[in-house]
């Protein structure tokens, strides 16, 4: 399946109702549990995304338009949810969340790409030369890794609650294939 | 972490309305695409929750109630939605699992059932002797095995739209650990 512009946009206008739905006000032993040292919680995932709405989907897809490849990303901190996120409620940043996506999908619409401006090219700082359409699919498919993270640390905190079920689950057989 | 009911309910509550979310009104090369041969889409997923509404949770629970160990379950159709989806539309599938589940949490919450109860034993055809404890907290992971999935066979569809970011993407690496 090719990248579709408009498919992306459908799935990426979804993830804020989706994840509200699952997580708010749910107890707190799904939500700020994780699966161990150095892992993260729904929480955690929640301050992730909401970072990436600041400083990695939208701003690389402007750099891409306005610099092309002369100008690489600037990396992204993937713990700065451990600062950002302290203090708040899970609600507090399922509504912070919501409202970004929707400010940034508001603003990649009003850019109205064409299919040549999707073959732009950028620089990422470890894996070289990316097009917009690449960092465009990369946003959808970055919001389903973390679906599939957040539905893998749930099912964790049940592992033992299962009993023999357990070898049926393989959610509970994951890892999360990290890179 | 324990199996506690009241935190179980919480999560099986929320798995309607966040499939609703996420999948109704989709363009169907997300909600009808799949992995490949014998593997399921979106659709399927939800075709086959539904039939664990009607066969599997309250259905299992009820007969430990009644008959403990003396009667097994009854094995589960992993290919009813097959035959029970066709013709019906993503959407009738989406409010029909959100009717059944509505409803058997109803009933699970009139049997206001006690800690004793809840160690009362059943006998599954391959795994032998379960709790009604394990029955009830599986149902949740079992919602949750099936998130991790639809996660990931969507991410599927764009496993070449993503260019070199595949390799950060946890999601498009995982393979479903099924048993």
């Amino acid at each position: 399946m090719q990248h579709d512009l408009q498919h992306t946009i459908s799935l990426l206008a979804r993830t804020p109702t989706a994840l509200n739905a699952l997580l708010r006000d749910l107890p707190e032993t799904w939500t700020l549990c994780n699966e161990g040292e150095k892992t993260w919680s729904a929480f955690d995932v929640v301050g992730h995304l909401i970072h990436g709405e600041r400083t990695d989907w939208m701003p690389r897809a402007k750099i891409i338009l306005q610099s092309g490849e002369s100008r690489p990303f600037e990396p992204f901190d993937r713990w700065a949810q451990e600062r950002e996120s302290r203090g708040k409620s899970l609600g507090e940043l399922l509504d912070e969340f919501t409202r970004l996506r929707s400010e940034n999908l508001s603003e990649l619409r009003r850019l109205n790409l064409r299919p040549e401006q999707l073959e732009l090219r950028g620089r990422h700082p470890a894996l070289g030369v990316v097009t917009l359409s690449e960092l465009l699919a990369t946003w959808a498919v970055h919001d389903l890794t973390h679906l599939h993270q957040i539905s893998r640390l749930m099912a964790h905190q049940y592992r033992e609650a299962v009993g023999p079920w357990r070898e049926y689950l393989g959610v509970l057989h994951c890892a999360g294939h990290s890179a």
